[in-house]
Parts: structure tokens; C-alpha cells; sequence
């Protein structure tokens, strides 16, 4: 999307150069863009483990132009295989909870194997990591398309009069390399003209809403207002939300689905007011071995989270304490959204109820 | 109740001098703890804007006070009734929404008024101040009694295991004077020896979860966690959590309770995992003019409050920019529970349903 009215990718090969792999610091984010060069596969791995890309698409998107540098590097070690196969461990091992991470090292290695010439291998490892970014990035536009009708129709009946969308965390196109998935949807409708604003819930405890969903809705133009996690209800109730789009980590093969902490009780304020509420998400995030999400096992993160924030001060980027010294906090990262709160998933071979019988029919 | 092993409450009269008013600066907590001295009304003045006392409760106690300084004040000038209204006005403009404040210098008013002699007004003034400070104590303490039992009968059902009771915001006894309402029980649970735990929800964004119920729970040595208000509802699906107690600042006659924004989520959660979800609040906060919810006004107040927010660095206390610069942010105060998610209403003349009828009741 766009960037002070440029195009842009979360990541790209340099032009001139495409073993230099090029990323939006977004650890920086929004207080300063910073363009970031890869060109060793310590670069790529530093580059995931630290956030500086993050999102589970983009991190299986780094992942695979991280193999392609690695079969480079590997190229000029005495044992190709070998310093292949222990790039790529080290990659795997530089996020916990990374079903993207595997599943792009694996389809690279996979490709990659099929060739016996050195110089092959490379050419296969740029082509198949290529072609991952690329197909990735039109599932995420499929994604907008499907879900652009919502919004249109919402803006129909409401006489062209703004439709306001309220999103939790940032489910875009920072996160997947372009488009998103909660946002592509309102890029889409943006773009065709529609009138929209966006309700962006903050997103504690690290903020990725104000952070991250901010930005990039503003840098693209589209209106938008932060609020606390606490007031997506209270909008609810005043006729202040038409529609209510968030993504997914993890769905269930009933439709359950498992996002951001928070996604649950705006999901409860949704019924409550009869608001249409969708998750938005990439088929390749619906696990058919789950039955329900229960069995999906929510990742505590370090307290310190809670504990501390990051911000601007003076100009730098500064970590300060909120709470007693010693307090104790906990920190869950995601929670689990029933399917029965969940109008529809848009996918992007279209939009499916949230169960079984609907969500098998998204695979045939 | 208790700093570091000793009984305090938030205001007092300094004891070698009656005249000095002694506060805890709540502006500094939880990173420091200070003392503060009130002499003039114009000190009392600036304590009750910059919030160095707050809660609606402690804020009419504080006012209170500050009538006497202000007699003391006007028996030095050459008009004592214009002086004391002069001074009255003043305290009165301190801050905006401020029923109790209205109450407390209202009565100390009707009071003052009835003496003649200006050593008798300062007499009628220090012991109206008084009264008004022990029957408030002396309501938080009742709520707390009355609310004791429903922590009790939890216990015994968990054969004494952990009763785990989340809050929201502050309603605390620093809120309060002594004791609290929301806490108030919880205090009353834990000095009777029931295992209790409390999650301490943050309540951006103020943080005065994270830096007010935190710091006076941990002061007084009982077990809490903070989270980020996010994490309610996946506490209650997972069974962490036995009892919801929230405070009120305005009830309406039906039973609707308007409180700090988020609470209304956190009830549909509580509602949908069959949690009891309970309002503590002094009757005086019951507005039996008012039908409903729909008739309470929501504050609107600065953005900059969702932007920037304060914390601890460096020793010092910091604020820090948490958006893009430019960001658009909304900052809705409050939020409606409506009465149907209400189990009942903690006050100092015991439970009752949220609804009109017992209600009314509660007043005969």
C-alpha cells in the first residue's frame, strides 16, 4: 500500500542488487521509517527474532528470501547441504509459535532439493521464494475483494454516509507484505471511493494498533481514530460501528478462532448490538486437524510486557516503567473467539460461515 | 488500610495541627510515595484539580476539609461570609463532574450557617468536616460487610482454595478515604483470613488499575496480578476467574451503572461464562431521578491521554508518545453496564437486584 503516496512492500529485492533483501524497520515504527538491508542470513534471522518484520506472513516471506540467502552463502562454504540445512534451523528456531516460518523453509527446501547443479539450486530458491511472496500477496488482494462487498453494501444502505469499521491489533499490510488480511478489505473499499473511517483499538500491552495499524492507515489517507481496548463496547452501543473486521493466528475447523487478546469481548459487544463481526484470514491459518479451539494453547508472554511501555521522548525511543516495581502481572497473548460470535470468514475463495460444514466447502 | 504494615487513610488532619491537612500525592503513585501538606484553600484548590487527590468519594471529603481551611481563612478577613463563599465558589469550579464535591460543601455550607459567631462556625465547620469523613468511612466499611459474605460462601464452595475476584479501575480505598467500595470487601475478605486473589485489570487510559489498585493492594499485602484490559474474557472461558466487583460512578433508578469505560465489556464476558458480576457503590451515587443508562452523559476528555502516557525512568516520572505524532484518538471516559448484566448491587445497607424495585427498597 501506499507510503506519503508511494507504493510499497513490507519487504522487496533491492533493484539493483536482489541479494540485498530490503524491510521497513518496523521496530521503529511509527516513529521513524526506517529502510533496513539483509544480506546475510544472520541478518534475516536477527530480523524475525527481533520483530523488525513481524506478523506471521511476512515472517514466512523473510523466511523463504532467507533461504534463497542462504543457499547463496551456502554456495560458497565446502559443504552446500550441510550449511543449507543449518541456515535453515537457525531460521526455524527464530520465532516460537511459527506454523508460516515452516511452512516457507519447508516449501523452499523442498524446491530446492529437486536440483542437483549448485547454480540451479540458487535460481530455484530465488524463483520458488519469489513465487511464495507473490501468491501470498494475491491471496491477501482475493481476501480484499471478498470482503469489499460488506462494505459496500453497509454504504448503500446507509446513503453513502461514512461506514465506520472498527479493527483490534494490526492485522495489515505491514503484517503480510501488502494488502493484509483484516485491512485489505478497507484498502479496497478506500480505494474505490467508498467513505470509511476506522476505529483502531490500541492494542495493549504492545500497542500494535496504535503502533502499527495507525500508521499505515494514515499513511495511506484513510481516516481513522485510536481508542483504549476498553472503548470498542461503548461504540458499539451508540450506533458508532457498522462492522467489525479483525484477523486470526489460529482457526479451528468449527469456525473458533484464536487472535489478539481482546478479539473475544468485542466479538461479545458485537452481538450484544447486532453488529456484523468478521475475521478475516488466509485459508493456509484454518487448521482442519483442530476441532474446536480448545485445543489451541494460548502463549503467556514475559510480564514485563504489561510492566513497561515503549514510546517517544526527546526523540529516541524510550522503554518506562507503569506499574509498581514489583507488581506481578501476566500476559496472554491471544484468546479464543466461539465461532456462534462470528458472522462470516473472509477468505479469499470468498466468504464462508464460521462451521464445519461451511468451512469444509472453503477446501473443495 | 495498610502502607508497609501501617494503618493510613488517604486524608488526614496532621495531629499536632489540625489546622495542616495531610494527603497522599497520587499523582507520584506508585512510583513514589509522598505527603503532602494542605494549608490554604488555594492548596486544597490545586490537590482536588491536579488529582493529587481523587475519587469522587475522597474528593467531597477533601472538599470538606477545605471548608474549615476556609473559615480559618475568612475569620483573618474583613468579610467572613464573603470570603467563605468566595472560597466555596473556588473549590466548587475544581473539578468539572463532581456531585460529591457539590454534597459535601453544600452540607458544610447549611452547617456553617446556622452558627452566628465566627469561632462557632470554624467549631461547626471542623466537626461538620469530621462527621462527613467518618459516616463516609463508615459506608465503605459497611459495603464491605455486606459484600463479605458473597466472597465467604466462594471459599467454602472451593473448599478454600484461591477465590480469584477481578476488578476494574480504582475504586479503592485511596479512592474512598479508607476502604473502598469495589475493595472494600476484598479487604474485608482477606483480613479475615479467606485466600484471595485479585486480577487488577490496567484500565487504560488512566492506568489506575495498573498504578493505583496494584500499589494499594500490594501495600496492604494481598496477592494480585495486573493484565491488560484485553485479558478479562479469556480469564473468565478458563475458569480463573470466581467474581467480577466493579464501582459505580453514577447509578441510574432502573439498576444501569455508568463506570469507567471497558466495564461493560468485561460484564457480557462475565454474563457469558456465568460469572456473578457485582457493583459496589454507596447509595449516595444512586440517582433515582434518572430512568435509565441512556439518560447519563459520557465524558469526552483530552486524546492526549490516549497518545502520551506517563510512567518511570530513570528515576523520574516521564510521558512518553505512545502513536503517530499526528494520530487521531478518541477518549471516551465512561461506559453503560445495563442492569441485565448486573448480578446485584454491594452497598451500605446490603445487596439488592439491579432493578427498580429493590432499588427502591434499599431507600425505605
Amino acid at each position: 500500500m501506499k507510503i506519503n503516496g508511494k507504493h510499497y512492500t513490507a519487504i522487496w529485492q533491492k533493484p539493483d542488487n536482489n541479494q540485498i533483501i530490503q524491510i521497513i524497520d518496523q521496530t521503529k515504527l511509527p516513529f521513524s521509517f526506517e529502510i533496513k538491508n539483509l544480506t546475510s542470513v544472520n541478518d534475516i534471522y536477527i530480523a524475525i527474532k527481533e520483530m523488525e518484520v513481524r506478523g506471521a506472513p511476512l515472517i514466512g516471506i523473510t523466511a523463504a528470501f532467507g533461504i534463497y540467502i542462504a543457499c547463496i552463502e551456502a554456495s560458497r562454504s565446502d559443504n552446500f547441504d550441510e550449511h543449507l540445512q543449518s541456515s535453515a534451523d537457525k531460521l526455524l528456531n527464530s520465532r516460537p509459535t511459527a506454523v508460516n516460518l515452516f511452512h516457507a523453509i519447508d516449501s523452499m527446501l523442498t524446491e530446492i532439493e529437486k536440483e542437483n547443479d549448485i547454480s540451479k539450486k540458487i535460481n530455484a530458491a530465488l524463483n520458488t521464494a519469489q513465487k511464495y511472496f507473490n501468491s501470498e500477496i494475491e491471496n491477501f488482494k482475493l481476501i480484499g475483494k471478498a470482503g469489499l462487498p460488506l462494505i459496500e453494501n453497509i454504504s448503500s444502505k446507509k446513503k453513502g454516509k461514512t461506514v465506520n469499521i472498527l479493527t483490534h491489533c494490526n492485522a495489515g499490510w505491514i503484517a503480510c507484505g501488502d494488502y493484509g488480511t483484516a485491512t485489505s478489505p478497507i484498502y479496497h473499499a478506500f480505494d474505490k471511493g467508498i467513505n470509511i473511517h476506522v476505529w483502531v483499538s490500541e492494542t495493549r500491552p504492545r500497542n500494535q494498533g496504535s503502533r502499527l495499524t495507525a500508521w499505515e492507515l494514515g499513511m495511506h489517507g484513510i481516516p481513522y481514530t485510536i481508542i483504549a481496548d476498553n472503548t470498542g463496547g461503548h461504540l458499539m452501543q451508540n450506533d458508532l460501528v457498522d462492522i467489525v473486521i479483525v484477523g486470526s493466528d489460529r482457526t479451528a475447523k468449527n469456525g473458533d478462532v484464536a487472535n489478539k487478546i481482546g478479539t473475544y469481548m468485542k466479538a461479545l459487544a458485537a452481538m450484544d448490538n447486532n453488529i456484523p463481526f468478521y475475521v478475516a484470514l488466509p485459508k493456509s491459518t484454518i487448521d482442519t486437524n483442530l476441532e474446536n479451539g480448545n485445543g489451541i494453547e494460548i502463549e503467556q508472554r514475559n510480564a514485563d510486557e504489561i510492566k513497561y511501555i515503549e514510546g517517544k521522548l526527546n526523540g529516541k525511543i524510550e522503554k518506562i516503567l507503569l506499574t509498581p516495581k514489583n507488581a506481578n502481572a501476566a500476559n496472554y497473548a491471544f484468546d479464543i473467539t466461539p465461532a456462534k460470535l462470528i458472522t462470516g470468514l473472509i477468505t479469499e475463495s470468498g466468504i464462508c460461515e464460521a462451521n464445519e460444514i461451511n468451512i469444509k466447502k472453503l477446501f473443495d
